[in-house]
């Protein structure tokens, strides 16, 4: 098995990994060249489900500063009946006001046409440079060019057609307990200039009864726990497509399992990464207090430095604890209270601990490192 | 006039420099070498007035975890009748458990001794590696060594004992309106292994009517105004001391503009920092809204690595904001809301703006930026 390589995720016994190409059964895909990215990279996608009934759920970044696109899935997509996605990497269509909001409706519009489809049943996403209008007709242009290709083992086609700078592509194929889930997600790329968009894309021929809630609660646990650098993107756009057409349901834990490996290879891909970590904070006064103290250790640049370094600096943690916790007094917690050691080893995925003593409430986070790398992605690019 | 070089601070008129080595009258200080720091550098300073009356303002650290010699200025100083302040500098005395809270009180007590004060008169500041016990005994011999030597002209030596990672001093004697205030500061350095530590110290021959209410307010206005990434140290202390013995007020204006410059040295010279920049965000529905969409601004990694690469990226300055106001909708912040220009410009000062266009309030903060520096800093050194 590949493809689930974290030591944090456990999926169902008995999942078999098929060819990432491979869409659910009721899928379509594919991807074209339209411009947005050089070296006739593939930078447009379409997805399409044909099979006769699809419901679906939609998760768009909270960021109030949204992209284009995600104004237009929010405000004119059939979030629970959602049959197509188009999308474009190269461009974000973000901070580019009205104009950028028609290009993104004509994007729909141009999906929904080509697929026999209506505009309100295409979502839409893009990931990329921002604050540039898109090259309209070369979009367009190339999602026909998209649409005539598309096909049921397009899914690689698809994932590539969503990167911006990940060094690998996010995809899989997985079938369990007599059901078929695909999905493809692109990763924490900010350069060209900007924006640390996630994007992920999951179809299923499983029956799944509120697709909504299962995915804002699959998200909760995977991609709301990741932090690159402490950002939240204007593009972040999550949709979950099922058909039913199995008459099963998805196994217990797929779902989540298959989000939170895709989520943990964006952190471990993030903005020149070389190590993962996962923080887990226990004995704290409230749920909310763990998260609290869980987040600001995992965005501290002074830990992200030392989990570069190899350092197994407790203090640097105890440090971030106390600064989330200002104005209280959480008196010292010294090495009994943090398991900092895996900083310091060879592991890729390095797991710490904090017990606050202060209760029986937990959070965790999963972070990226902080190096060279990333200063070098992002300070050397210049607009 | 070269201490007051910042483009943002404005003294006020007829200010007169002398040097730092000459303390306001009434005041003495000086330093030793006890072994903390290698290269037989001063690690121990003293400092303490000697006029009839002193009157005093304290500002400490608000972080949970707050290290042992802020704890007994917590718990144990006259606040408002501090005479003298024992540091060290090599050892923060953090995360250092009951044996830490014992070792600074044996300083105030041995500085006490040295000088004829109590304790309580006392207060301790330490910095440097953290969760590493003192070494008491060299402390106490430093200490005495130190108490020896006070002078009237110990300003330099004071201000070199709280040195950690700084790259120059940070210090001043000012004349202005028949009083004289000197002051000693030291900045952000954060390897051996860790804290961000900020100490400053303010004397002055000038009446101060409530020393502690007016030391708030100046700290309010610089050092906590400022980031360099994000992080609140475990032993940040200010201190304030007034004798009145000249008679008359500080001119007006005049703490502030002190400990604002202070402030901007200690940004400019954070962490292996190359430029520092002010940002602005008006037009904000509220106070807090102004702050916390400035501060969002100013510990963007992502700004923060553009003003290192020089590089006029507004597109990060409206994902940031954004970010800052997650769940609302402030729709496309386009250039002609954001001023980014210089985060490009050769200037080692840029000066950035953001318009809300949601009202009438509006908020400040220095910021650093996040360069090669940084990560070699706090990554390179392995505790």
């Amino acid at each position: 098995m590949s493809f689930f390589r974290s030591r944090w995720v456990s999926p169902p016994d008995g999942v078999e990994e098929l060819d990432p190409a491979d869409l659910a059964p009721g899928f379509r895909a594919g991807g074209a060249h339209c411009g947005l990215k050089g070296g006739g990279k593939t930078d447009i996608g379409l997805l399409v489900c044909d099979a006769p009934e699809v419901r679906s759920g939609l998760v768009l970044t909270r960021n109030a500063a949204a992209a284009a696109p995600v104004r237009v899935c929010r405000e004119r997509c059939e979030a629970g009946a959602v049959r197509a996605a188009v999308v474009n990497s190269g461009n974000a269509n973000a901070e580019t006001g009205e104009r950028g909001y028609a290009d993104a409706v004509a994007m729909c519009e141009a999906a929904a046409r080509s697929l026999g489809l209506r505009p309100q049943q295409v979502a839409v996403a893009e990931t990329g440079v921002i604050g540039v209008p898109l090259p309209l007709d070369d979009v367009l242009a190339g999602i026909e060019k998209a649409a005539a290709g598309v096909s049921e083992i397009g899914g690689v086609r698809f994932s590539e057609a969503i990167l911006t700078t990940d060094r690998w592509p996010k995809r899989c194929t997985l079938r369990a307990g007599g059901v078929t889930i695909s999905a493809q997600a692109k990763g924490a790329g900010m350069i060209e200039p900007n924006m640390a968009t996630m994007l992920c894309f999951v179809q299923t021929d499983a029956v799944v009864d509120d697709p909504q809630a299962a995915l804002r609660a699959a998200v909760d646990a995977s991609f709301n726990r990741i932090t690159v650098d402490g950002q939240m993107s204007t593009n972040d756009t999550v949709l979950l497509q099922a058909t039913g057409a199995a008459g099963k349901p998805l196994p217990a834990g797929l779902l989540e399992a298959v989000l939170m490996q895709l989520a943990i290879e964006i952190v471990r891909d993030g903005e020149g990464a070389a190590r993962a970590a996962r923080v887990e904070v226990s004995e704290a006064a409230s749920p909310a207090e763990a998260e609290r103290v869980a987040r600001a250790i995992a965005n501290s640049p002074l830990v992200k430095t030392a989990l570069y370094g190899r350092d197994p600096n407790w203090g640097r943690i105890a440090q971030a604890a106390g600064a989330a916790l200002a104005g209280d007094d959480i008196g010292d917690l010294g090495p009994e209270a943090i398991d900092a050691e895996e900083l310091g080893g060879e592991a890729e995925e390095a797991e710490i601990g904090l017990r606050l003593g202060r209760g029986e409430h937990r959070a965790h986070v999963w972070f990226s490192d902080l190096g060279y790398e990333y200063v070098k992605l992002n300070a050397e690019y210049t607009t």
